[in-house]
């Protein structure tokens, strides 16, 4: 089993929390996306992988290939990113597979004898290598590779195939090294990623000279380096160095693998002083440039930030990978200064911003991911379809999803001898120290969290569940006792000497939510949306009741006076459907309208949706 | 004198109304803004092709520069609407220049012997002549050589550069003719703008294939042969037949020019249906595709209409050239038609989506409109920044302001030996037939338009006065006596023999109108707009009190219970500010703020800006 997952902190590192390897049984909803995602999303993008010759592209560098090269320049961080999911995979299983060992051996083949691996650069453009780092994503794409080896590192230590991806790995990593360590240029790639690439590869590895370059890679950051290129520099958050910056800008993917980077640099440095940078810009980011389903990024043009409040909800692109990478830099936080806000984020990320991506089967995703989609979308156009796709011309979010669910047990927990600290609920199983601890749960349908300690040690030991901020009634009792005790700082903490067959029930109570947006945001102003939990919900077209799907979508608004009723409904597309009172801007024709979670939107007839809804 | 501006239809052609040349005066609003142009803006930007390398990139090309390419591979485009600019000021000041001579013998000796001109693909590029059509914008560049000859037929017959031109024009011409009138590949420019030209070659020269050439290229359009390239065959307009297309889409430049270059087509074919086609397109762009300021394109990414009500005031494009497109497309429906809604919208633009782009002194543009400017918005990137700039990387808005301002003296009335129709109200003199009218107003600041009448013929003629849509209060006298008629068609017509010395006086009530949007756009809900007359309104920083300049902008609102003012104010931007009751959300601190045209926004220190004003 996997010894841990992405992001774990060295021993001497700044760290409130210590990862914790969990087990997810498959019945629940985090543990059923990760059986999804082994079953259904991993294979998909291997197979897509051969498909569209992002394999090939590599065997063109060996020589066994002699078609043209196929897809974006970056297209080996696809195949890098799968093998990733794939080692995490091994991991949790216990089973190699065929992929891993020719895509071991592909990689090593393919190296070039210093070190350098990256197809596009190797066959047709060996004049551009390393000239156009604003460009080119070589390091970008090394991130990837090393973050794969250090998958197979803490998931599969001494098989072959893990030790040929790490060796690749490292003889990349020690190349940039010799390069760019004691550059003076002011070198770093236009797509951050290497940052905390290198961070981890030093963990795995214990050599020293990976962080040193990680942390000059992110200070040498934003002295105006790369150029103006299209979007000007703060597209690649090279318009201020990172410890300057009052907010984020620019490509939100990179700003935020940059940030993310940058809190392993720091807590590995200790260096108090990025770390609180890093807390301040996601306080920033937070602030007034993150949509309601933990989204970010408003512009379509360059995947961009956008202004303060500036959130449109129909042209929100909200990037999968965004997404993905602001939960990892939400985990790091997390981490490092145990605070519950960042736990809070990636819960919000997980059911929400992240979900939608993938479709209700596990192979068709979403690229951005928008909170409203209009009578009269044109769907034709990738970067906005009307329906998840297949794949993508630039196909970064496929396999990003397929690393992040295939490690997600690595997310819900932190702990060690003292104590167990639960973020996210799902059933599965916990150990932390000599304790072990079951939980049972419909989270996020059911209000309850129901543990049982199933290993216990003689000293005192802390369980520690997280009261998310949406809840503000939250109540436990231990052995059926009612425990009287408030949450701290985001956490209800119970420390006591446990016993095998001790039961805590956590009660987190979900009545549906109407949340009205920030005056200033406004795209959305005079709407509200609807939330139970910690799930976004969302009026699609396919549940209008016939008097109402007859009319134009855009008229419907939501009566605020009438109640909101949460209904389990076993036959529908979630356990939990919402019932509104949905009608026209005439007030005739209104009708009870059942709400599904904005995660399942698109798993039907294509039609409009929408989130915010106009307020009648 | 000029002997007629763009776009006049030949004798045979659809034609409700003929074109008419008018003498505006410098002290109205319209002549003003041609006085500013002759003095500031095309001096302006004959310095920027000197500057930027336009005119170098043709010297490359006669051997006379051997310094490389500078900017857009069309970059020629902007000397061929700057020339078309100058001649029209030639025409209308009876002067000529040394840029018109030098410019003339210029392209003369660039020209290829087989008629081509195009400085990118004659230098570095002679292998991709003529083989990139979806890209190379050269019908596009030809379009616009040809309406600068058209301009100089028509503005100065018999100059020797003006001959040069037009011989440059034709033999451009006739080679477009050759290559392409008998192609059965399907072949267009993915940039249109030839189809306008063509047909006004034709009108100036009488040589049917270019009209032939033109109503060609108008239908092989539409059928996918221009390829997806970044923006899918939409961007292009060659997703669907012109007569097919269901509604506006794409990049709206290209959309507007290829619409007014298919009414061109339809009126000199008699081709009713195309007309029909052009009619109903426009009615769709105005219902759900068009800002307050007759703006259009509501996306950066791709220049684009967006969805339908897909209008965010912050993400308005609202490209200037758009403007200009729209203004011609809308000029030729008129011309055809006679129908009042045409002109409306030519004065929408005109006063506001037009105007906005340019600084008060002249020498600074906007290539985007937006209707809002946030706090804290970053103006660092062209395509929306917080001031005008001088000049743009893609330069086209600039030159095209030059032309249009130059000519608009050609767009303010139709008319003939039977009557005069005046469209825009502007300080002037107007001769149609043997009847001369002056006109003098301080429109749009005044509500009176005061006509004379200088010239008579003893036949009955009739003054067709337009009463703007806006206009529910419109009455007008003859000599001092009130005439009792109402509007027909958006017209008030007066027929009868007139008399040197006769008077009338028309006015037009223009009380401050509070606009509430359409409730299907989302991104205005719960806000006011301010107008009075043609002309929209906008609240900025700069005019914010002390109480209320310390708030942040995006808190204020609007208290639309209290009474809203027109104030005369000889010491603003403008001779009529708009006073109105502004606060914060708590409702204390409220003080009557000064609103200032929307088009003169951003002539002080750089603040915020919004048009749509959140309610109370």
């Amino acid at each position: 089993m996997t010894a841990s997952g992405p992001a774990v902190p060295s021993e001497h590192a700044i760290s409130a929390l210590r990862p914790l390897v969990a087990q997810l049984d498959p019945e629940g909803l985090l543990g059923a996306w990760q059986a999804r995602n082994a079953k259904a999303t991993l294979p998909h993008v291997i197979g897509a992988l051969g498909e569209h010759g992002n394999l090939a592209n590599l065997r063109r560098v060996t020589g066994d290939f002699d078609g043209p090269f196929a897809g974006m320049w970056f297209a080996d961080t696809d195949v890098h990113k799968t093998l990733e999911a794939a080692f995490w995979e091994r991991g949790r299983t216990g089973e190699s597979t065929a992929f891993i060992a020719d895509t071991a051996a592909l990689l090593e083949k393919a190296q070039d004898p210093d070190g350098y691996l990256d197809s596009y650069y190797q066959t047709d453009h060996r004049d551009r290598q390393w000239n156009e780092l604003h460009y080119s994503h070589e390091m970008y794409t090394a991130g990837h590779l090393i973050q794969a080896a250090v998958a197979a590192a803490r998931s599969a230590p001494g098989d072959h195939a893990a030790e040929q991806v790490v060796s690749v790995a490292r003889r990349f990593g020690d190349l940039l090294v010799r390069r760019y360590a004691v550059s003076t240029a002011g070198a770093v790639d236009g797509h951050p990623e290497i940052e905390t690439a290198l961070v981890e590869l030093f963990r795995v590895t214990g050599h020293r000279p990976y962080l040193d370059l990680a942390a000059s890679f992110v200070d040498r950051r934003g002295h105006g380096f790369l150029g103006a290129d299209r979007f000007g520099p703060r597209y690649f958050q090279d318009h201020l160095p990172v410890r300057a910056a009052p907010e984020v800008a620019g490509h939100v993917v990179r700003q935020v693998y940059l940030l993310a980077g940058a809190v392993d640099v720091a807590v590995e440095n200790r260096d108090h002083e990025l770390l609180a940078v890093a807390e301040r810009l996601w306080d920033s980011a937070q602030s007034s440039r993150t949509y309601l389903t933990g989204g970010q990024g408003s512009r379509h043009r360059d995947e961009a930030f956008g202004d303060p409040y500036e959130l449109p909800p129909d042209r929100a692109y909200a990037e999968t990978c965004a997404a993905i990478g602001s939960f990892q830099w939400a985990w790091r936080l997390l981490l490092a200064t145990g605070r519950a806000k960042y736990a809070d984020e990636m819960e919000r990320l997980l059911y929400n911003g992240i979900a939608a991506s993938t479709a209700a089967g596990g192979t068709a995703f979403f690229y951005s991911n928008p909170l409203q989609l209009r009578t009269g979308h044109d769907g034709s156009e990738e970067d906005a379809p009307s329906q998840r796709l297949g794949w993508y011309s630039c196909a970064c979010c496929p396999p990003n999803l397929a690393r992040l669910m295939a490690s997600l047990h690595t997310y819900v927990a932190t702990g060690g001898p003292e104590g167990l600290q639960l973020h996210l609920y799902a059933s599965g199983t916990f150990t932390a120290g000599a304790h072990t601890v079951r939980v049972e749960t419909a989270y996020p349908w059911s209000e309850t969290v129901s543990l049982t300690v199933t290993a216990a040690a003689e000293r005192p030991w802390t369980l520690s569940l997280r009261v998310p901020a949406w809840c503000t009634d939250a109540h436990l009792t231990v052995n059926g006792s009612l425990v009287r005790t408030g949450a701290q700082e985001g956490y209800l903490r119970l420390t006591r000497r446990w016993h095998e067959g001790d039961r805590v029930e956590l009660t987190l109570a979900m009545p549906p939510r109407l949340i009205t947006p920030h005056p200033r945001v406004d795209a959305v102003r005079g709407t509200a949306a609807l939330a139970r939990g910690p799930v976004v919900y969302c009026l699609e077209h396919a549940d209008l009741p016939s008097p109402l799907a007859g009319a134009v979508f855009e008229d419907l608004c939501l009566d605020a006076s009438a109640p909101l009723a949460a209904v389990a409904d076993a036959a529908g597309l979630a356990p939990v459907r919402l019932d509104a009172r949905i009608g026209l801007r005439s007030e005739e024709a209104a009708a009870t309208v059942a709400l599904i979670p904005y995660y399942l939107w698109a798993n039907r007839t294509p039609g409009p949706m929408r989130v915010w809804i106009p307020l009648t």
